[in-house]
Formats: C-alpha cells, structure tokens, sequence
C-alpha cells in the first residue's frame, strides 16, 4: 500500500520501519530531518512538507501530543486538504477532547478518519508486536486492516465512533499507573516490615497479578534503572489526559487525582525525569524509606 | 499426620476436608456444631473444647478474625496449652499487630508457631488449589510442608519471621481492592464515552493486564452478581488491616486511605453485603450511571 | 476620573454603577445589550465595540472567564490598542497562565497593567463593599487609588508583579472550597450521631472558627437554599484554577484534588447548578443522609 | 464544691488550680506524684488512689486518652464504686465508642455521668477561659453548671445524650486539621508564585477567614517554633478519632483520610514531634519548598 507518515519519534519511526519491512511504500514527513533521512536509507521516500505526503491510500500520523497534531491537521489544514479517496489514520495518543475535534472535521470535510492508538514500547513497534486500539467507518478500517496486521500482534475494532479507541487507551494507561501507586504503597508496606520487595513481588505476580504490568512496572521500582524510557513527567500527562476526559463527561475519578497529585509531588522532588515508575520510589520516600 | 483444626467457616472446611482426603487425622473443633459434625461424616474427630485439639502434631487455625484468634489462643491460653512437641499453624489472615502479638506469646511460652495465611476462595480450599504464604522457624516449616502441599498449588517461603507472611497477605489484599477501584473508575469513564465496558474489559485482560486478578473483579462489577462470596464489609476489613499496619510503621497509602472512604460510601449507601467489586458500581453510581 | 469599564455581568454592573455613584465618568461595553442600557440610564456612555472604551484614564475589565478576557484583549488586540495614558485595570479572576500571558503582553507592548481581583458577592460590589487584592507598577497603583478605594471596604497592595493578585485571590479561593468540604464531613458525621448541625456550627462559629467563611457556608449547607448566588459548576472552575497555578509550579494539593473530585461526583449527581456549598449536601448524601 | 479531679497533666492541672482559685475544695489523684504535690501546695488535698477521689459532689476526669480512662474508670471499677450522690464529670476527649460505653456502664451502675471536653490550651485552662462543650442528665448538668462557669469564658449544653459532646469535639478538633491541611497547600501554592505567605495570612485574616483558628495556625506554620505544645502525633490522633466514629457510623471522610496520611507522612520524615500545624511545613516540603 502507498502510505504517508507524519511523526518519526521513538515510536513512529519504528512503525514506519515495519511497514517498509512488510512491503509498503512509505513517504514520510518529520519535523527534525535527522530520523526522516534514516528512513531514506531503509527505502522511503522524504516529503519537504506535511501535506506532501498526502497522496497515498492511508495516511499516518504517530505525533508526541495534541498541540503537534492540532499544528499539523488543523493549523495547517491537512484535514481539508487529504484527497477523499485516502484515510486519515490517527495513531497518536491525542485528548478525548481533541479526539472528538478531529471526528467532527473530518466529517464536515467529507474526509475519512480512523483512530487506532497503539500500547507498547518503541522496542516492540520495529517488530510488529503492537497491541492497537482501532475505531472508525467499516470500510476505513477493513483498507486499515492490513496495516493493522503488519503493526500488531493483536488489534481489537472499537466500532464506527473514532473517539472510542481514544478513550480506551486514556482508561487503559490510567490503569497502568494505577498500578504504580498501589505497587508503591505495597512495596513501602512490607518493607517497613522487613519483607525483601523483590520476593512480594515474585509472589504476587506468581499468582493473582501475574500480568505483564504487574510484572514490568514492579521490576523497575525496584531496579531503579538510570535511564528512562517513559518518563514521570509523560506519566502525568497520561494522568492529566484521564482527568480531563473525566471533568469533561462528570466521572468522578478520586484515585486518578490521587495520581496526579503524587506525581505532582514526585515531579517538586526531582523524580520528573525518571522512569514513570518512579513515582513507586517517591512513595518510598513518603515512608521514610 | 495427627491435625488438630480450629475454625470451619467456609475456608476451614474446606482445607480440612482436603487434608482428611489426602490421609490426614483430624481433630476438629469449631464454634457452631453444625461444620464440625458435616466433618465428621468424613471422617474427622470432633472436640468439645479449643483445648481438645491439642493433642496432635500440628494445630491448624482458620479463624474469621482477630477477636476469635485472640479469644481462643490468648483469652483461653492455648499458647501455653499447647505441648511443645506440637506446631500452632495459624491460616487465618490477621493483622500485623495480633501477628507480632501471636510470635511474641508463642516465642514467650517456647511454642512452635508458622504463620501461613491463604490466597484463594472456598471452591478452591477443597481441592487443595490454593495459594500459601508461609514464614516461621526452619523445622516447624519443613515439617508443615506436606500440609501445604497437600492444601496448595503453590506455597511460598517468607522466611523465619512469622510476621513476614502476615504484612505479605495484608499488600496483596490492599493490591487486589486498588484493582477493584482502578476498574471501577476506568469503566466509568469509559461507559461514559458510550463505549461497552466489557469490550474495554476484554481489551485490558487480553493485553497488559491478562491476570486472574483483573479478570475475575472485572467480570463481577460488569455482572453484579446477586449472590456474595466475599463482601464489601469484609473488603473494608482487609483495607483497615493495611491501613493499620501502615499506621504502625509509619507508612503512608493514600491510596488505602481513598479506597476506606470509598467504602464507607458504598456501604453508607447499601453496598455493604454485596460482593466486595460492588465498590465499582458504587462508583458508577457517583458518576450519575 | 473617566472610566472605560468592559463586562456588565452581575458583578460587573454593581462596580460600574458604584462608581457612577461616587462621581466618576464610564464609558461602558457589554456582550449583551441589557446590562449596558441599565447603566446609561444611570449615567454611563455606551460604547459599541470594546475598543470604544479605550479613551479613558483607566479601563476596566470585569469578564466572566480566561475565554472572555482573552477574546476581547488578546483576539481583538485591545493590549496594543489601548493608549500609552491609560490602564488596564483587570478586576477578573484569571487563571495564573492568562495572568502571566497578560503581564508578558502588556510589557512588550508598552501598556500599563494592573490586576486587582475582588472578594465579594455582586451585593456588596454595588455598595462599595468588597476587597480588593491589587498588583502592578507603582504609578498605576497610585492612580487606581481612588478607584480602590470607592469601590472597596479594603484594598491590599501585592507589590509590582501583577500575578501575585491572581494567585492569592486563586489560593483564597481554594481555603473557601477547602471550608465546604471540611464543613460537609464535620456536619454529616455530627448528625450520623444525633447532634443537630445548627446546633454544632452554633458552637464553632461561637468560639474558633467564628469568621464569616464559617459562617456563611455552613448556613448555607444547612439552609440550603433553592436560589444560587455562585454554583457548584463554578466552585469547581475556582478548584481547577487552583489545580491548574499547582501543576504549572509544581505544587502537590492532595486537598485541591479531592475537592476536584468532590465537585464532579456533586455535578454527576445532580448538584451543579445548586450554591456552591450544595457540595457540602453531597458529602451528605454519600453518608446516606 | 467538693470535688474529685483524676488526671493532672498540663490541661488538668490548669483547670484543678482554676477551681481552686474560685473557693473550690479539691481532692486530687495523680498517676505520677510530682503534679499532685504541687497542687497540694495550692490547697488542694491529695489521694493515694484513684478511688480515693471518690468522696466528692463531682468526681473530674481530665485523662490523656481512652486507655488511661478505661484503666481507671472500667479495669478499676470506679464506675460502679463512685457513689449515686455524685457525679462523673469526664472532661478528657475520648473516641465515640469509649464514650459511648462510659455513657452505659453509667447507666447499668446507676450512676450519674456529664461529659465535657473542652477547647483550648493549657494557658487558658488556668484563667478559666476554656470554652466548654457539656452533655448529661439535666439534673446533673445543673449541678455542674458553676463548675463550667468556673472553667470557662462560655459553654455549650447539648443535651442529654453525653456522647453528643464527644462527637461535637471530635468533628470540631478535625475541622481544626483541615484548616492546617488547607492552609498548608496554600501558602505552597502562593509561595511558589512568589508571594511571602506572611502577606497571604495578613489578607486572609483580615477579611472572611479572620477567626482564631486561622490566624494562630498560619502563624504557626510561618513561625515554625521549636517548643510544641500539642504534635504532630497528637494531631494524628484526632484525626483518627474522626475516622474511627467516621467509620463507625458509616460517614465517608474522605479529607479525614487524605489528613491522615498527611499525618503519617510528615510523622515518618520526621515532623512526629513538632507542633500541630507542622503538617503545613512538611506539605511546603513536598512541593520542593
């Protein structure tokens, strides 16, 4: 398939990669020229603006935030500009609030529009092993599908609403850091009483919570590794995005405050550049620990 | 072995009619005639006293809470009772203040005592399918392990601390309420967006969070069963066990702090006997659905 | 002096008509034509476009919201507009971001800015009643004096950055909710246990706590009346702004989160458009009163 | 009068010295000699136990806490050794539930029982400026009532139901945190805007929050005195006995919550010994202050 892409961060370049290993034709667009040009070399095709990547049969955007989108899509007006016969496919995690925008002007364009989300790490997304949340017309995403497969181990369909694929992955990743706090409060808990956090931890996820987020977020509070792939300050933003979308349609979301105001103090004591989990060691410190 | 065995609630009964089944002598003794002559029938001795079970190899306690812990070993003095030759087994989950009260009267009186709190409901107990948290001196451990065995698909070794395996017990239940609120809020949220909180739910389980844990609460706040195993009352119980031992140790859980007020809530408002993920539709409800 | 005054809302109108009252010239400008009309039959000029009122010693702005300041000073250019004489003497509660932005714009176009917000109910705004929190450059202070002064019981100089207004006014806000909330939990668990709460503010609002904060709110809760003054809908505004000037600085408000939740846990259930203190009703409700 | 007084720690002997002052005759017990032998040498007499006190009109108790009034009063068995001439008049601010059993072991012994905490520190208890909360059978009420007005600069009757005081001090003692709480967050957030908390209480108290509570708290928290009079610690306390009658009576508290987990916070890095309004000094801590 012929296919533009916007958005080579991290995790869009390692898309972008699996769709030229799985035989598509790329034609990307970034706003730093270094990660276009190492897409060049793997056999893509460089855009010098956004809307020069517009002519193909689906068009990707992976951008870091809602301001990048909103610049691109709207500032710039690509929603008007996307030929009809092409398919916006939104695989950013955006606001449900801009999420809802996009929805509407597309459809006052007459332009078709897919949102898909994605869960995972860049490391998975050169790989194909992406799990992607995706919701939009039927017959967007039947064109979509292909893509789906090349990108993911699995993907789940949301139904026509595009909004609800934005939803699920808002919901979704306040689940994981849900799981941080509590994992936080838990490991303090038995440390303070003389129990090695790593064997709690090897008992809880051999049993009831033997899931990979228990697994992987447990592991890195207690490893305290240096480097960072998702950051205390990018876990706030997820926090935020779960309020925001609560304060928009009166949920009541007393543990995602919680959230946010740990994280908040997290962030006031040094920890914001840290591994999201380390919002579990500033729990710690709350203890004395 | 020769078991003497306190306390046949719905966990008690089961356990013992798993050790009877798997050749075990049992001496029972249980508050209420009823579960101690159903034992009989399979098998077991009935004693009229606590004190009547004494004679045996190891003393099983499954006792519904710290009161009739404390009632029978401390208030009746089976502490000193006890022969030295025995092994106070204790299973019933109690909070970390009787556990240090419990290793320091034994240690006092020269006893042997293995604390040994459970993960699991009563359909598992009776098929020796559940989960062992264990921790007390090396030889009364090594002597109990065929009982684990005999009780468990898994056990765990907390060490020589007897304590250990208490504050262990105490984290994984708080870990298993936040789950409950965390998917209480994010299906609101979700619902909210007008999206089916069991496609969200098969979404999670079938990604980053596949555990037991998640699967089974999150299927009881969609399904709402009339019948409760375990209730939002006991549920509160097991959040003031944490919070108490946080209190003890210094240990602050805001969370555990929330997760106490939402109960009280969704008891203030008739929740109180229903099962314990009945927290999540109590927060349906704060949400107007 | 002559006066521009923009935005006739309730407050707004109380202002203006004060300051006719004690001598002074206004040129005014609303939204909507009613409110203007009312004052030019007390006096006022009436401009027909928020620029018409520039022409003036000092301009006032009494708008509803960050929308509405910024769509008439930013949107429209009145900050470049505005003569070099005169100042902007904003008198809205803005949030910390758009009382930044304001502060940058003004200073780089050269303009005076002053930024005085008022506590007060549109009551005591007609009789010269309020209190107003003022900050800016020395010589603007000095000649919004007497406006001050006609239009207030108390005035308090902040010193030359015009944010700081803003961010007591915002951190005094948030003490009113936080009097709300704190009042709603002591009120219920009063009366769970028999004791009237009339009977119990009587007595705080009689020896510590005997400020009008206390004693307005808590009237207002056991009163509750049918008309609203200020709702709950903009309670929570106020809890965000407070919410919003923490997460911009780094400031955790474990307190300012709850009330959040508090808020949109009212609104969902129906309390939105009650009195603010209609939050403390809610608390009730949840204790199953 | 004759009167009996128990307890005589800094509170207690204020007030016994006060009634003495005003032509009371006095019969003191202490728990360690030194207290008591001072107030020998004001005139009073003193008792070599606690059931020596007994032989009195009124019969004062002004103990630390619960346990030390069920030591005395319930493991000692004053209750039924006091004579039905006089009266228990229970000064000391206990938790719900001990008073609600002081309220029936009095009326299974037949014995006549006032309770009646009071507000305010041991400087005033001394001058009689206490204010005083009183709840009892009239007739004993009455026959207290020169005893309160001894004590006191005012005092509350609230009927009957004794435990109608204790929960009245209890609400009102956390309301007193959550101004601490509220306060603390406050001066954070003006404070990292730049604004000197000092001018932030000034304008608070001097407009709708000038009561006491405010304006010693704030100043406290912007003092930071080394000497305290009433801790952190203690502050746990009362906030704990808010959530235990909270929970008792099924009312959600959910700032109670959040205060106690401020509490344990503070406690565990270190502010355990410091005066009350600490909690404010320890929240400036966790916004990098």
């Amino acid at each position: 398939m012929k296919i533009g892409f916007i958005g080579l961060g991290q995790m869009g370049r390692g898309m972008a990669a699996r769709l030229i290993g799985t035989g598509h034709e790329l034609l990307v667009w970034n706003r730093s020229a270094g990660p276009a040009e190492a897409l060049r070399a793997c056999g893509a095709s460089v855009a010098a603006t956004p809307a020069g990547v517009l002519d193909a049969d689906v068009v990707i955007t992976m951008l870091a935030d809602d301001a990048a989108v909103d610049a691109v899509w709207i500032a710039q007006g690509l929603i008007e500009k996307i030929p009809a016969t092409a398919i916006h496919l939104n695989m950013a995690s955006v606001s449900l609030r801009l999420a809802q925008r996009l929805r509407a002007l597309h459809f006052d364009a007459g332009t078709l529009y897919v949102s898909a989300p994605v869960f995972g790490r860049p490391g998975v997304a050169s790989t194909g092993q992406l799990d992607i949340i995706a919701a939009g017309p039927r017959n967007a995403i039947t064109r979509c599908t292909p893509l789906f497969e090349a990108m993911s181990r699995r993907w789940f369909d949301l139904g026509e609403d595009a909004t609800h694929a934005n939803i699920v992955k808002i919901a979704r990743n306040f689940l994981l850091g849900s799981i941080i706090e509590s994992l936080g409060e838990a490991f303090a808990l038995v440390r303070k009483s003389g129990v090695d956090p790593s064997h709690f931890h090897d008992i809880i996820t051999g049993t009831s919570m033997n899931s990979p987020a228990y697994k992987s977020y447990g592991r890195l509070i207690i490893d305290q590794p240096d480097h960072a792939t998702f950051t205390v300050k990018l876990g706030l933003k997820d926090v935020e995005l779960a309020l925001e979308a609560g304060g928009d349609t009166a949920v009541p979301m007393p543990l995602a405050e919680l959230m946010r105001d740990q994280h908040l103090a997290a962030i006031a004591r040094g920890y914001g550049d840290r591994e999201w989990a380390a919002v579990g060691n500033y729990i710690a410190e709350t203890a004395g620990l």
